[in-house]
Order: structure tokens, then C-alpha cells, then sequence
């Protein structure tokens, strides 16, 4: 399932994921406790499952820093939280109306809209209270503070939301490339940046010219990733992906095939892995993370 | 229109009311800018209107606590936003399905639904970037990142999301004194609480019998303040009040009087005012807007 990366890395990953689901099951307030039927929501839609790229982001970017995981694992919590809740928004019927995610009923459906939103604003509040509370954060609150200004930034309308609501105003529209490369950044790249940034701004003796190679990196393979996204939805194998394709046609989404072609496209996700790979040419073997994790996430077919 | 409330208070109230409008009109993105309908109904939602509660509290603290008013500008901006988000989510037709909020279309009448979703969803990341960037509140990090954790605790499940998710189920349900305390102390009474936490965070000299002093005043204000709202739905002047009376009974809400009778809800209100006065009692003059606050929010009409 996993082309051109090392049974190693699969490894690797598969244990990360784990790493992750045990965090953020710790993170969660318990099913137990008052609200309970939010709790149960707000569970439901963080645990079991996902590829958790996101905080494989932040892991192997701590690993070429030398970061202990540890030390980065609160941040990757926070920025998995942040994804899972924009997903019960995205689904809800007055959104992209799904009804499944990840093979299961979609939050709204499991429990009930009024629960849906609500699970979706209380896991944003709690992204970043994790960043104030964690006690294995660094724990200088000036780094602390940064963190929290990075994942608002990349959460809010300059990033993440606002990609949604440029994505929904785009439906049926014009194609236009500067349009989706817009779209793309805030909505899923925003996200994927802010990973290797929450990871970078742990390590205070990081140099500009390494910040700003990771920021590099990061966002080739945030664009890539969406653009390899937006193939899979027209040439990707059901069976493998899991769902049905053809859904971003289906409801005119702009895409980036859609707008360059799908030879242009694939030509450009090449040119961005050779300039993902090229942006951390310097770190050497302590980035062979990220180096496997950009080759997984620019040539996987699922 | 302002019973026991000296003229002096009100002009007072008026400007903080100016005040605010003016913070809030200079810290939300600009209607102008991509993606400008989501700025919009940000906009939309947040200025024109509302009395401002919540920013009059970290005033009248930050006077209290000899701090000047635009070191905590930033921190009243914040908590209010967060209101104001609460209020767009709210109104949605899976929640409590208004169509008019202060008069006006809500938000997702006003513009439509998944704006509204995603409206709400920017603002509460604005409101803890705020706390991030604004350069008039206190530069020390360790004090910013104890607002973003006191705010983020406020707004989440274990405050307004946990006692907005409360109230939902609390509907129709057998009356109980300790269920209807928990949803008032978390759907209303941890965002005032916080309002003056927040402005009592600002100032490092504070001693611990004066934070938990001001403390008791803010959980009793808040309390208090919730009562009045529970009467007013059934006692008070639709015309003074702008709406409609008796929707908490229509839509079969749990409220303080609807457990403990009409008089005994006056009555816990006097209760709640005179603790709130006497717990600031030793502040002297200093917290003479404290006072006035506390008289207003407990004895106003609408």
C-alpha cells in the first residue's frame, strides 16, 4: 500500500500513530464527566483512526531538530484537534452535507447538529488550552505564547476558515489558478505549515536560514499533498482510497486539475517533491523523516 | 431606563460602549479583504450593538487595580468576540433557531448558514490571537499565556460549550436546583467570570485575597445577572426589552425561577447582589464602577 518508502518508515509512522491516539485520548476530557454526550462527541470524532499527518509532521520535524517527541507531543495534539474539528464543520449539512468519514457516520449524524457544533467549538478551545496546560511543552512561556500565535493564525481566516469559506464562495465559479493556489494554502496548507512551525518554534536555538528552509518544506508539501488529493478524487482507485471519486466534480469544486489540467497537475506535484526534498538537502541524515514522510504523502494513492 | 445607576455611571457606560466598538471595529479583518463575505458577517456579528457586558467588567476591574484602560483593551476585545461567536453559533437553526438577534437578521439569515459556521469558527481563533499579538497588553509572555488559558478554560467544555451543551439537554427535562446552577455558572457565568479574571491576570502585584475577592464578585455578578435574565423572559416589559417575553417557557428552558418559583428567584437575586457588593467591600472607591456594574446588571429591566 505504501509505495517507495522503507518498511522502516512504515514502521515509524504506524508507531507515531499510535503515540498519537494515546495522546490524545489523555487530552480529551473523559465520556464520564459532565457534558457527557459533548465528551462522547468530542472522542468520537478525535479517536480511531485518521492518518494523523499532521502530527507526523510535527514528530519528524522535531527529529531533525532534536527535539525529544515529548516535547512536541501537546503541540501535535493541538494541531490534530484543530483538524478533527474542522472536519464535523465541513460535514455538516449546511457545509459539504457528509454523512460519512472515515467509513463511520459523520459526527452530526452519530449525535445530532446542535451536538456537532458545539463538539467543533469546544475542541478548537481546547487545541489551545493544551498549548497553556501541557506540562511537557517547553516550558518557556514565551515559546508557549508563539505557539499559540502560530496555530490561531493558521487556524482562523487567514488560514484554515478562511480557506473554507474561499472554497464554498469558489464552488461553480471560474476556474482560476492564482484562486485554488489561494485556497489551497489556507485550507488544508495552513494546517500542514503550521505542524513543522509548532515543531520548529520548540527548538529556541533554531537559525533563520533552518526556520525558514522548514517553511520551505513545508509548504511545498502542504500544495503537494492537496494537489495529489485533488488527483486521487479523479484518478484514484475506490478500493484503495476507501470512498467513492469523483466527489469534487460532482459538487464543482475548483481543483487544481481542474484548473491546469490533470498532466499539468501531476507535473506540478512533481516539481514541488523535488523542491520539498531540495529545501532540507542540508540537514542531513537527522531529516530522513521528513524526507519519508513527503515522499508518502506526494506518491501515495490512498 | 437606568434605575439606581447615578448619571456618572451611565455616561461612563456609554463611552466604554464607544470604547469598544472602536477596539473591536480596529482588531476585526477588514470587509475588504479576501475572503471579504466571511469578513463580513465577522464584522457583521460582532459591531453595532450589544451592551457590552462583558468589556464593561475588565474595565471596572482594570480600575479597581489602578490598571489603565488600554493595557486590557485587548483582553476585553477577546472575551467579547468569544461572546459574540457564541451568539452567531447559538442562533443556528440546529441550536436555538432565531432569526433575529438585537433586532437584526442573525448572521446565518443575513448571510446563510455555512458563513455563519465558519463566522463563528474565525472569530474564537481571533479572540485568542488577540491575546497573542496586541501590543498594549502587558509584553510579559507568562501573563499573556495565563489569559489565552483562562479564556480558552471559559469557552470551552468545562464553560459556555460544556453549559450551552447543558441547557440543550437539559430541555424539557425535570426541574433540578444543582442542574440549573451548573448551566447558569457555565453558559453565562464563565465568560463573566472571566471578564474580570482576565483583567485581574493584568496585574501581577495582586494578592491572592484580592483575586479570590474579586473572584466571589464576578460569580456572584454573573449568577445574578442570569436570575434577572430567567425574570425578565417572564416578568419584564417586551417593550423595555426590545423582544418578546416568555421564549425561555416556549421552548421549555430550564430556568432558575422555572425550578424555584418567581419570588424565591427575586429573592436569590438580592442574595447574589448583596454578596457581590460586600465582596469588594475593602477596595474602597476604587472599585466604585464594580459597584455600579454589579447594581445595574442585577437591577436593570431590559
Amino acid at each position: 500500500m505504501m509505495r517507495n518508502v522503507s518498511i522502516t518508515f512504515a514502521e515509524r509512522l504506524s508507531r507515531w500513530q499510535a503515540d498519537t491516539e494515546h495522546a490524545l485520548d489523555r487530552c480529551l476530557p473523559a465520556s464520564t464527566s459532565s457534558p457527557a454526550r459533548l465528551h462522547e462527541a468530542m472522542r468520537y470524532s478525535v479517536l480511531g483512526g485518521g492518518k494523523r499527518v499532521r502530527p507526523a509532521l510535527v514528530y519528524a520535524t522535531a527529529a531533525a531538530l532534536s527535539l525529544p517527541q515529548h516535547t512536541v507531543m501537546a503541540a501535535a495534539c493541538a494541531v490534530e484537534i484543530i483538524h478533527a474539528y474542522s472536519l464535523i464543520h465541513d460535514d455538516l449539512p449546511a457545509m459539504d452535507d457528509d454523512d460519512l468519514r472515515r467509513g463511520r457516520p459523520t459526527c452530526h449524524k452519530a449525535f445530532d447538529e446542535a451536538t456537532a457544533v458545539l463538539a467543533g467549538d469546544a475542541l478548537q478551545a481546547l487545541a489551545f488550552e493544551l498549548l497553556t496546560t501541557d506540562s511537557d511543552l517547553p516550558a518557556k512561556p514565551a515559546i508557549r505564547l508563539e505557539l499559540v500565535r502560530l496555530l490561531t493564525q493558521a487556524s482562523g481566516t487567514a488560514g484554515m476558515a478562511g480557506g473554507q469559506a474561499l472554497d464554498l464562495a469558489a464552488e461553480g465559479q471560474p476556474a482560476d489558478l492564482a484562486t485554488i493556489t489561494d485556497i489551497h494554502a489556507r485550507k488544508t496548507g495552513a494546517l500542514i505549515r503550521v505542524s513543522v512551525l509548532l515543531a520548529a518554534a520548540c527548538q529556541p536555538d533554531l537559525s533563520r536560514e533552518d526556520h525558514d528552509a522548514l517553511d520551505r518544506y513545508a509548504r511545498c508539501v502542504g500544495l503537494a499533498f492537496q494537489i495529489q488529493d485533488d488527483l486521487l478524487d479523479i484518478e484514484g482507485d475506490p478500493l484503495l482510497l476507501g470512498k467513492a471519486t469523483g466527489a469534487d466534480q460532482a459538487l464543482q469544486k475548483l481543483t487544481y486539475p481542474s484548473v491546469v489540467g490533470v498532466e499539468a497537475a501531476h507535473r506540478k506535484v512533481a516539481e514541488l517533491h523535488q523542491q520539498t526534498l531540495a529545501a532540507i538537502a542540508h540537514f542531513g541524515s537527522q531529516a530522513d523523516s521528513l524526507r519519508d514522510l513527503a515522499n508518502w504523502l506526494v506518491l501515495r494513492q490512498h
